[in-house]
């Protein structure tokens, strides 16, 4: 198969930046700044940058337009208002998690601090609500009570994340829980929203978003093991930055509740009090892969990948849409080379 | 004439509420549970409280609904959104501020922590447009518009205010403008919304506008008087709080771009690096009064209410609407004994 997710990507920078720049305008130069910043648009100083995100969210909102028969175009507004949902949620989360680089670059916080972040944070996600209530389609009101509803669960799931790590008795099943909504929710939406806004009907959204939420568990797992074992090439974060922090993400928890003996090391050295050191990073890689944790991690990322390309594969969609969607699905989840 | 806000005030519980119970019921336990303490619903512990605001919004957004013919049900949906966002931004603005009493009780963060409380922010804001997406009146879109609007100048004045803490030059100027973004925009939503979900002609909704601009401007001048003068019983906060924090707030830039000699003794202490002791704000307080701020901003204060109640009168208003929101905007300024 041929896969070239180059060609819908390129269509971000054509179609959705204009619009959310266009957006941006509308805000106080303070939030406009820091809000430009984040989405890589400028450095630290207003100086022009191209250090963004992949653009994988608006990308998919714009396949989800193509996927309901209508131009790129069409989803527009959807790929506007994911992407500012999702710069909304890094923002606030680098706060909270205290976060100081990603993409390569200081975080938001680490720059303008803590108040104008978590402002700016608050300026996106109104704008997100504008970027759909812009748009007088029909399906705009469902579009907006979907992203809403996706955007609550976002919330909860970093709510549970931040919990988790002061708890000792987290279940995988809890794990998979949050993952599912701090990632899987706004990836569906974002599967989804574009088709939504053409009117497409129930079986086409459905089946988009059924997809969308497999991508986003696939990309969650293969995030996680990239949170423990690198690449920084790849991530922009340090490796090891997840067990540094003590996170209950899903390898972990499958580790803690294997009933290994590896599972059991790893449980102690988490359940230390002292910061985790360079050598403590390593035994701790060693003990998730020891428990059977990374194997069983990879599985359910390709199970979620394979799960996600058989509801794309029941739908009824034009060659090309449904190629640039397994191409995407498969560069988000690492599996492109 | 007699002022009778109580009856009004009460409304509040009976129909606003039970609507944001209900909304509050579809978040997470986590944040569910912050944003009632938020709201006063309960106590750190979940136990069921009475301890929240006075309902000001509400009650002016139930009122709006009655200004345009109709019962203050009517404007339910637009009361719960604009207190659902006043606490949003309360709480991000505590947390901002680092503020840890408000209402007599320990603010969300100090009890809950910063990052619950960010999220409980974020999900009340997204909670403030459900409950306008539950709303199919045809004015619905428009208000949902308007309250966005209106939480992009909140933000933008949050955030000259914080800046305003890092500059010595602003000028009053710009601090009045920032007390309009940041206080009267959501005063004058609040005294709007109502109307305008009841499809409301624009002569009554531009006035009822222009009302609440005059009424929030008036509320703020009498709020930063509180925050140097006290007093504590009505304010839940300790006397001399903005001064502490070097809040560049009216009353204080009235005074530093006064050109009298208490202005410029004001603007040395404000320039002083160590940190305000009692005899400090003590000294402060009363360079304010010999400033000529104290009684300039009290006057201020008096002009805004007479232009909130002029546009009121220009209004063909119900005689009990009228006496009502006349009642509400003596309450809100202090000037109600």
């Amino acid at each position: 198969m041929t896969i070239a997710p180059v060609a819908c990507l390129d269509q971000v920078p054509a179609l959705v930046e204009p619009r959310i720049r266009d957006l941006l305008g509308r805000l106080d130069p303070r939030n406009q700044r820091v809000g430009a910043y984040q989405l890589g648009y400028c450095d630290a100083d207003g100086a022009p940058t191209a250090a963004g995100g992949k653009g994988i969210r608006p990308a998919l909102a714009l396949l989800s337009a193509r996927a309901a028969g209508h131009p790129p175009e069409r989803g527009t507004a959807a790929a506007a208002a994911v992407e500012l949902a999702h710069n909304f949620s890094l923002l606030h989360d680098d706060v909270m998690d205290q976060d100081t680089m990603r993409r390569h670059r200081p975080t938001a916080w680490a720059v303008f601090g803590t108040a104008a972040a978590i402002l700016a944070g608050d300026a996106l996600m109104i704008l997100a609500h504008d970027a759909l209530a812009g748009d007088s389609r029909p399906g705009g009101a469902q579009a907006a009570r979907r992203l809403d509803a996706d955007v609550h669960r976002l919330i909860a799931g970093q709510a549970a994340d931040l919990e988790f790590e002061r708890r000792d008795d987290v279940s995988l099943d809890e794990c998979l829980a949050m993952a599912a909504d701090k990632t899987a929710a706004l990836m569906s939406c974002a599967c989804t929203l574009g088709a939504l806004l053409c009117g497409a009907p129930a079986a086409l959204t459905q089946g988009l978003s059924r997809f969308g939420v497999h991508l986003g568990m696939s990309f969650q797992l293969v995030d996680d093991q990239l949170g423990i074992w690198g690449e920084p090439g790849r991530t922009g974060k340090p490796v090891g930055s997840d067990l540094r922090a003590r996170k209950k993400s899903v390898p972990i928890v499958h580790a803690l509740t294997s009933g290994t003996a590896a599972g059991d090391a790893l449980r102690s050295l988490y359940a230390s009090t002292h910061e985790l050191q360079e050598a403590d990073l390593m035994t701790a890689s060693r003990l998730l892969e020891e428990s059977g944790s990374r194997d069983w991690v990879q599985d359910q990322a390709d199970r979620h990948l394979a799960g996600a390309l058989d509801e794309l594969a029941a739908l009824d969609l034009p060659a090309d849409v449904h190629d640039d969607l397994v191409g995407l699905a498969r560069l988000v989840t690492g599996r492109d080379h």
